[in-house]
């Protein structure tokens, strides 16, 4: 097979307009497996999802396998494309677990019962993993079945890596690229987790931020007191984590661990006037959640606060009596899950240890304390000269039919880390998410045009590797 | 029936010495029953017990009766006593609601299937409701008991009134009091809710605390998001609320409401030498609850701290993802329940409103705030100077061989501002409780020794009362 003519790029973007309800069919199929990877319960569906994905891909010719890990497999397959094929060797990542549904009462329909929806933009898929990731993983693998099913084959050599642990901090994925390193070598890797500039306008993402999550738990007493007979006396466990976690910003927004911003990188210029020239609208942004004002740092700009300055965020706190009505106690402990937002430059090892430090140092006499690490991933930037973001933004601007924007992104893939570390390889960041797409909340959805755009984009990229 | 001999005295502690298994029995029938009064759940199991308490008394020749109330049913039961007797109509108060049982997990035994348990002190008895306040409630029924069963009748002209909302602030109450001014006239309250010095010296309460109590909710954007695309811009109810709340307490741990100190009546130099001369072991106190340091207000002793300052307490905080592993996640909204314990002089409705201040004051662009009102009760004094308080003493004595001394209570009873505002009456407090029976804890004890000894102090007093 030489490079495909455009006629065959055109057979399959045909094909693929012409399968859309098949893919998906295929899609809600993988929906309706809560692989719910934080939680042990989901253990054998994680298990379920990584076999269906397999599946997928032995059926399209890869030479496909579940490989075990310490904890959720991952799937790998192989096709070597055409014999003749110049072009690169694609390593494609995507994941198969999802979020947690909490709290499922807001949820408008079952989070695996996949709903077809309509809303303002047509057509939309309502389910846990509709877009992160199971929706964007699968227009990649639709985009392979387009092409063999319209055009006879795969036009590329591909390895498809498909993890169940990145809601997780893909804990299990760097040991396993380690030992996989032979059989996992490619010339770039191709990533489906991110979003748009909006619903018109293609985006590429060059920055991403990284990580560190941590639980606290304070305690005092051995037991729960009554407050009437200790009160005034005993140690409160949530006034003394109120009060502590209450200190994590001062009245600027600025996150008040030691050392915090020594090693932010600074944003260039040039960088900061290309954001200033996308003109974000933030109020409106904000509206679309009910929110008026912007929150967080001072002195800047909304983009440059989603995408280049650290954030603190307690993600859940808990302790004492929370039932209904009123309980007079003290309790023994309280805890909170607290994440930090990195940028490029800040160590997310070392964030952690400030974050114990600043703890230690504020904790009342007589509390103990206790700590559990979770996600620690440093943020990136993406080498925006290669030739892979051009070819992309080449595809993006035929698809569309306006050119692709360099954005940045507000959350965290902590493969792109691993696999410039342990691979050497560079990532491009592909993905057609919406802002308002409920991504982790209740009610996730995926707009079916964004699904369909992106297969059509994905088997547009596949050919320009090919040549075309 | 002429005032009591010695010898008919005698016959009844001895009755109620010999007859010890069988109160027990009866009491932990009472306690079998799960009526906690803050959760609607158990609404008909508190209407059981409502009604298991009506017929004890009614079985003790009580004209007895389950009133119905907005919330929880009153007990209301009468007895005229002799047709010679000549000395005060005494109404008794107790509850026969329990707090809640969280965290369930934490009991070695189900908190309503009473265990009879070792201890140092013997015997005791393990439920919740053990002593607070089923307990302290069954101690002076098994006292009318033993004189109807060995002395042949009642000796006093009684009154009680058993409830069943003092765990949640005894809202129905007042205007059941009000209603009821008539039915309920009587000379003095006698109180069975309070606790000893040690459990070799018994004591009268003739301090509590009051409270306020009210749980406060913000509410940011309308939904949860995904702390990557939206951390830095939007508002988190968590951090807000931490934040507000840490800042409750100044570093000398004074609380910051403004106003909340203005009122507070200071204590008499005579009562604090009174205090400081009971040598308060306040680290033994803590000790026992595996603390070292004491917390809260500086420069006041630990008895002070315990008994004459108001304290804010957050008894419960909850908001995000609280599940297994980590989820990034922005919640929607947080809550806390924060209760103050007030002292004489303080406005418990104006501690309300500073409190609702407090927060306003502090509340962030954006933030909804909700709040409810829970209880709302002023501390009291107790007039000393009564002939009831002085009978109480001689009775003590006579049961302990040793004096017992006028303590202050920690905790509130509402009831007790009640009594006195609708009815005019001056409420005796004589209990039986131990620091470390984990009132509103797991693992709620009753040592055997203060229920036997309660049972007959209760007994003598009734022989007093009636002129022995």
């Amino acid at each position: 097979m030489a490079a495909p003519s455009p006629e065959t790029l055109n057979k399959v973007l045909h094909h693929a307009d012409a399968s859309l309800d098949a893919s998906r069919a295929r899609l809600f199929e993988l929906l309706r497996i809560p692989s719910i990877s934080a939680q042990p319960k989901h253990r054998e569906d994680c298990q379920r999802a990584a076999r269906w994905v397999c599946d997928q891909l032995a059926s399209l010719g890869f030479t496909a396998e579940v490989r075990p890990t310490a904890g959720h497999p991952v799937v790998v397959a192989h096709h070597a494309g055409p014999a003749d094929y110049k072009g690169p060797h694609v390593l494609f990542y995507g994941h198969y677990d999802v979020q947690p549904v909490d709290p499922l009462d807001l949820w408008k329909s079952p989070p695996f019962e996949p709903q077809l929806a309509d809303g303002p933009h047509g057509k939309r898929f309502v389910a846990r993993g509709a877009v992160d990731d199971k929706g964007q993983t699968m227009m990649f693998v639709e985009a392979l079945r387009a092409w063999k099913e319209a055009a006879g084959g795969i036009p590329a050599r591909i390895t498809a890596l498909i993890e169940g642990e990145e809601e997780v901090g893909s804990i299990s994925l760097e040991p396993f690229l380690k030992e996989n390193k032979q059989a996992l070598a490619a010339d770039l890797a191709l990533i489906s987790d991110t979003g748009m500039w909006d619903i018109d306008t293609p985006a590429i993402s060059t920055r991403l931020r990284g990580m560190t999550y941590a639980q606290v738990t304070l305690k005092a007493a051995n037991r729960d007191l009554h407050s009437g007979i200790y009160g005034g006396s005993a140690l409160n466990p949530i006034n003394a984590l109120t009060r502590i976690l209450g200190e994590l910003h001062d009245a600027n927004g600025r996150i008040q661990l030691p050392g915090f911003y020594d090693k932010v990188k600074p944003v260039s210029n040039a960088q900061r006037a290309q954001w200033d020239a996308l003109r974000f609208d933030e109020a409106a942004f904000l509206g679309k959640i009910g929110l008026e004002t912007p929150s967080g740092e001072r002195g800047y700009s909304g983009l440059e606060r989603l995408w280049a300055r650290p954030t603190a965020d307690i993600n859940g706190i808990w302790g004492g009596y929370t039932g209904d009505g009123s309980m007079t106690v003290i309790a023994s402990e309280a805890s909170a899950k607290v994440s930090f937002r990195l940028v490029p430059g800040q160590d997310p090892y070392e964030v952690f240890e400030q974050f114990k430090r600043f703890i230690q140092e504020r904790l009342p006499p007589g509390a103990q304390v206790e700590y559990e690490g979770h996600t620690r991933t440093p943020g990136i930037e993406v080498n925006v000269d290669s030739p892979w973001v051009r070819a992309a933004q080449q595809v993006l601007a035929d698809e569309y039919g306006k050119p692709a924007i360099l954005i940045g992104c507000g959350g965290s893939i902590p493969v792109v880390t691993s696999l410039r570390e342990v691979l050497g390889l560079d990532s491009l960041l592909m993905g057609f998410g919406l802002d308002d797409d409920q991504v982790h909340s209740p009610n996730e959805k995926f707009e079916q045009r964004c699904f369909h755009h992106g297969i059509r984009s994905h088997a547009r990229l596949l050919a320009k590797f090919a040549g075309a």
